[in-house]
């Protein structure tokens, strides 16, 4: 490529750099915001998170269009092409993370300060923490393209995994104990839900980095298994 | 473009439909199992549901290196430009509805014939005819280019949001009445949840024929509101 041509190609990617960096601020913020607006009953910080999603969804479509077109007009091959690639599907991800956070904040507000037992929402705070950890880990995973770390982000998904299916166990303990308990743990059911499919999301992420740094796909079957599927039955 | 190159670009879509076409059917017919396998507790058909997601997430892998590779070799403009990137967008979206089926088949595995008042799952069915006939219709719609059909999905996501609720409630009536009911009444919900999220999948294909045909971007906040965040605090 001529140089000019280079130098163009490399403004496209730092620009899909940025906005992806900026995108994974504001899900860092929006899921660190919603777990404590549903720990502490805040509504106007609930608020504030539902509000935040309008902007990643906007900055996800400015990152697709912008990678496309990047593809159609420079023709880049090999790593190149992986790095757009890559840039639309982590902006995917980062969206989606975004939505789930967002409907943790609603379900924050529509809980109010209805949740009794507050020992429940605290290990809810936890696996939100651990799941945020991931996150921000991967993020920097993917800025400084090391794959080491994205590797061991893949691998910890397994112990978030395992948390969802205790906190879903004690949810169900408390929901058997007391009928009064059934509306705020159905909610608290979908949080822990949300938080668990966010730690997919930053395993998807940790999958492209993968990918991003090496061009190879890591199996598509993650060793995961949703135990709570099978909790769920045989009861508390 | 010279003649020969327009003849491999047009391959080159046709090989993507066609794909595409065949994900189509799989979920559909993913969609259709599941939920005869909860009516039914069948076991072996929900153990086919499962395994049969796997050949959706290698045709999805196969659409999206397929179109990338596409637009980076022939460079395509305007229509032939959003031919590739709503395949990349409808089978992110298939793909995603598979995975929501075989959760629902994981789900009837677990519950098994443990489901006492029948009409909840038999209101289940109802609304999974209702999102299946939506997939169908949205496929149709990809296949004919045609807007009006992808419309009219796209406003009957409503009616389906509308179900989930009166569903919801139900679920946590049936809960509160019997503590024995809290088990498989909780994958029900999850259930529904699934169909529900099954549904906007199918607004977002919606979305992407419109933006295909159009070049225009329907509004990315649709009128739509979960109202089960409510009803579950307000009780059943």
């Amino acid at each position: 490529m001529a140089e000019h041509i280079v130098r163009s190609y490399d403004n496209d990617l730092q620009g899909l750099r940025q906005r992806i960096a900026e995108m994974g601020g504001i899900a860092e913020k929006m899921l660190g915001d919603a777990s404590q607006a549903l720990v502490r009953h805040d509504k106007p910080l609930a608020q504030t998170v539902i509000a935040a999603d309008s902007r990643l969804d906007v900055l996800q479509r400015e990152v697709e269009e912008s990678a496309i077109l990047t593809i159609a007009r420079r023709q880049p091959l090999a790593v190149d092409l992986r790095e757009t690639i890559s840039a639309i599907r982590i902006s995917g991800d980062v969206e989606r993370i975004g939505d789930l956070a967002k409907n943790i904040a609603k379900r924050a507000l529509a809980i109010g300060d209805d949740v009794k037992p507050q020992k429940i929402v605290v290990s809810l705070k936890h696996m939100n923490d651990l799941v945020l950890g991931q996150l921000k880990d991967v993020l920097d995973a993917y800025a400084q393209q090391d794959t080491a770390k994205s590797l061991d982000v893949w691998k910890r998904d397994g112990a978030i995994d395992a948390l969802y299916t205790s906190i879903f166990r004690e949810l169900l303990t408390y929901m058997m104990e007391d009928p009064r308990n059934i509306s705020f743990c159905t909610h608290l059911l979908f949080c822990a839900k949300n938080i668990e499919r966010i730690g997919d999301h930053t395993t998807n992420i940790a999958e492209t980095v993968h990918y991003l740094v090496t061009g190879e796909t890591l199996a598509i079957d993650r060793p995961k298994n949703d135990r709570s599927i099978d909790a769920a039955v045989t009861g508390g």
